[in-house]
């Protein structure tokens, strides 16, 4: 793996986040303590069981604020931390450690709550071929980082931007006049190295888009029985299928059995909640 | 009030975001429309009830992607948008409006449900003098945008970074050897725009915060009889008093009887669950 | 399609370009002439047949330095300019003209050199189903823009970027033990949006890349005779080939009858020539 | 000499590389490959013979990427590699230096390109006190790595941008009224750091730049008998001769013994075609 | 203490600073020395008496241009170093040294200006409770160095930026309609973290100011006489004091005399002249 | 003349001053006023006679904020404000207003300080043949806008930055051996857009200077009848004079009449005071 860190876009991120939290300086610590403020151990802990993703983001915003700061991880990315375990230990002085406490915690928990959601829905559809994916409905200027969490958790992603997938959606269908022309034009236009996918909300739709020989389908907002005809369908012509549209983790499993090969869930990104993790002084 | 999306930082924030997204261009549009597609209408649409918040972040990214799209605000930030109801109005080419489509439904989402939440919130302690306020567990990068979502769903900002408020936490009381030196300290050497406000964690440590003449002092994980108990002395003192640790949309209004005069929820800006509006073509 | 010049990246191109020409300003200007050097008219002008491409961003070069300079483009990105037509006239004052006139200029001659180079590839196939494709050999900061250019001359891209296309080098076929088990685990874990490309070197790689359910293969340095036997074995498992290496304007044709579903050229932007386009006062 | 990958703006180039090709990561090392891939040892290879120029910038994609990568030069930049020769060796884990690979070769093909290029000028000119000099038709965003590489392949530099060389040309003179009152007026107002060089169509011109003491002047587009006798009138009058306007390598020695002191060449950077360098695996 | 040199606002200013003095690669050195110019030592002397500030920006500049550079510092931030007297040393190449050396020392010497005046400011209330404190009227881009600065030199700080103090100046006063009603609007609304300050131009308004219950009020432009009579009121209700507007180095005591609990002096940054320090080389 | 907030690196600056401001919002301005205040008639006014410079930094700054901010200027950059006049007035929403007036401000006294210094010095070489020029001793990030208030005051401009002299210091000249050899390295090295420049310490070196054909010396820290005697040798030689070090506003009569060409003082820029420029409400 990358170090996500050091991508440009996710270093300006954390530039962004140290300067709104300690652009103007830690007031309290300069004031009523001395110099550095000495040296101190700390510990991040899991207050909670949950999947940890964002290490060398936290590690990266320790660094930066000091690279005196030691950092000795226990767990890695990906790695369930049962309640109460330490993730990993920070040295150093206090000052700095202090500066940079809130915002690596902002970014650890935010990302592990996205982990350890898509373990969830990862969970939901084991022992299926199955595969939960995400969506482009993640926190602007988190793109990177939140696909990384929900890889970690387990889940799959959709395409990474609209440069990287050609997904033809119901108001491209209607400009175009029809499913076959979309995907017709599709074919002949875009890069050779992209899937066509094309979203079909009926049975005639998924003929018309089988017919031009679309690589998948999207079908939105469709019910379990309606994904389990249309999947039968499309994959007797070699089409793919993915549902999408409102998927709770409790009915995961069923469209899961009716046939999706992918089913797509914007709320692991869009409404992942931050898990509970302390920086705990020794 | 200031246009938000003005700032630098948010102006940084929407740069990170279409980058990630747009940065290498809208190859399904590119491939089956023609041109920029033409002009449409298209409205955002509330699918649920909810605060509004975001637009002019949403409207900033619309004109970044193509300054020709026109934009119709129906209702203001801060506005309830019943179910069903119109936000804004937008009228452009296709081409480009997809394009930015995603992105301002992103902010867009996001930050309607900090002020959803907010509201949820502030309606909790309506009719009683305690304020609900935000923290510093923010989404990194996006601190001035979720602290304006808090306002405008009725609670209240605490400071707004590390160098904005003085407070003093358990692990500066424990290097300072006491609540008594470390707000003497602080008076000594805090900015006089400040007020001084310290953590305690029982009576002993509240007697001496008012002994040393703090202006607030906060009470973390307290029961709501502690607090109600440490709130009568430190009123009598004329200290005010600051509840936070785990407060629940149930638990907020026994902590509001018990005399807290502020009530920081983290969850306000770091659990918030993105709000359904879509953008519908007309 | 979308206005690249708007993009942020793009946008930060422009500024460093700007900045290197202009950042101290223009001591010639400001020593001979005074003010803003009153009211002057002037035509970009083609002097040479060339395939227009990078008027957006030229437009935003001026823009940037005055906003007052008028813009009136008589040729659109794409078109054929023959030599000495107008690609569009400007007007403003002297002095700002003079300091972006050089920045401008250089944008557009070498957008405009992968642009006529591209047509030249892209005629070499006309009439047969290959399509001639760029690589990821662009100039470092420029990839959107000059893969744009390659579209605008009538050849077509391949993936964007390192995150747009799965394509398993030999080195990636090494370190996995074969083509067989990269493919495998490419489609294991790949988002779904993208083609497998896998590279092979020889009919038994081909053979594996098949069974193990390749959508493309890349044959890389293959004489015309082997090419035109593997794509018939490709081909006849569904499968597409894209040829790639050293391939000349000359020798495209011969890989075109051979069967190449796609030829992959990087001489149309690591070795495109700048166009002679000047800008003429009136 | 001043390490050029330390300089913000070049920073900044790098980073918009490295975001434009890895911003979405590496797909399919992440998808064919484990964790870092583990190690592998890895040449830079000269596929001809070529003038080394960017190794600094190379090394700095790789570092940015993950600073484990190892790097040790075989030979340094300006240095002429013959065909085959290795540049430098890398070690470290597969994954990073897949991910930097293309981009490192990309700033490193096309820089060295304009050191192999100039290094053709610079001996068309051996013998001769005359120098070839690059021009600001640079690629933007490139100026300083470019002109760094026009040294090292023997050529000299004309001015950096606009604000370190003062030269007037036709329009200014046009503006002005003539070249006398032109360069009157940039010796009354230009710093006194910089030289004052003016653009002559005819003898006249001359004579006036002469009278009013240019200390250079620039013959744009004269035959090779006009800048003779324009050289000799410009040197008995203490005054340098520059000569630019589509000079070929073919026809450089030739202005060359015609006496010019300068001859400026566009195509030094604008035309430099990128030379082979692979990276081979051990 | 925080590292100011690794803020992210910081180090862009260092990045700009740089860029604007080296960008163009630095010439002369370039002429005349071979390669890095060979080891030299070198030593930050002060010309004068001063107080120093700065030490972590200089450094930060030295070793962004060549991490080689060595530095030993004698003497730390807010030390008073006499005439003659060592600041820090320095050893590496000749060559990065020479071109970072200007920028190290614009940045030194305008710190160590600002420290050396506020040192004097501090001086003139030693002895009494009497605070100075900076304004916001900073160097555009400086604002943290300088304030960081002040302290240095034994003054303080007033609010950071709009965002981390309340004033209530004349223009608010005279929107709202009176001191009363302002305060009260900023009682109700503000983070309840800052103090409350207002202007009053009158005993009147100072009523007011006290009856609002206003935590401090501003005094601009008031004789010391007024003071006194202010103050006196004022503390009677347990309202501070701060007084601005012209007061020059002779007239603090007079004031601090007459009861001012904060003297605010604009001149500490906005007028701050830079001190002498010079690079020797040994 | 080109608009210097246009260029990208005085738009970084405006955006690092409006952050540093602005970035945590105007909790005043929030708290004490509505909505955006409603509309207002300003005037930036000057309290004492001074030269205007800066004007467009001030106009982009207030745009910044809020485009709907109307501005009328009275006076021209480089014009004299008498006391008490108006420079500019402004119309628009009073809260974005009061949030850019400080910024707006900040620059502006800064650059008319300088342009007021400038101006002083100007004056006192008026009559004769001597420029007063300015130094790289500039504010690090302001270098252009120094440069320019530097000129709008009527001084002169030295080199821009270490890429646009040659300027061969008494460090160069002793890692060199000698005066004879640097001079003679830079003539055949450096950019033939440049004057040689070397600082001389003796006669001898004058000498030497003059042998090696430098088209300028500096004569640092030298005597007025040092000078007179160095310019006569000079001069004979047709060699320029520059003097340097410490001069003041009294010396530098003498030494113009002693016979220096250009007389560089670094107060123009490094210990300039800003001047009092306020912004009132009609």
């Amino acid at each position: 793996m990358i170090n996500l860190a050091r991508l440009p876009e996710v270093s300006q991120l954390i530039d962004l986040a140290l300067s709104e939290d300690l652009g103007r300086g830690d007031v309290t610590s300069a004031s009523v303590l001395d110099g550095d403020g000495g040296p101190v151990s700390a510990a991040l802990v899991a207050r909670a069981e949950l999947v940890v993703f964002g290490l060398e983001v936290a590690r990266a915003v320790l660094e930066r604020v000091d690279p005196r700061i030691g950092w000795t991880p226990l767990l890695g990315d990906g790695a369930v931390a049962p309640a109460g375990s330490i993730i990993a230990r920070l040295d150093g002085p206090a000052v700095p450690i202090l500066a940079a406490e809130r915002t690596a915690l902002n970014f650890l928990q935010r990302l592990s709550g996205v982990a350890t959601l898509s373990r969830q829905y990862a969970q939901a559809v084991a022992g299926t071929s199955t595969r939960v994916v995400d969506t482009r409905k993640t926190t602007p200027g988190w793109r990177a980082l939140e696909k990384a969490a929900v890889r970690a958790g387990g889940c799959h992603n959709h395409r990474a931007d609209l440069g990287s997938g050609i997904l033809i959606k119901d108001n491209h269908v209607a400009a175009c006049g029809g499913v076959g022309v979309a995907v017709a034009r599709a074919r002949e236009r875009a890069p050779h190295s992209l899937r066509i996918q094309v979203e079909v909300d009926s049975l005639e739709q998924l003929a018309q888009a089988i017919a031009a020989r679309a690589d998948l389908v999207l079908l939105d907002n469709m019910s379990v029985a309606e994904v389990e005809q249309a999947a039968r369908t499309a994959h007797a012509a070699g089409v793919l299928v993915e549902v999408s549209g409102g998927v709770t983790l409790e009915r995961v499993p069923a469209y899961a059995r009716a046939g999706a090969d992918y089913i797509s869930v914007g709320a692991l990104t869009h409404s992942a909640r931050a898990v509970d993790i302390a920086l705990d002084f020794a």
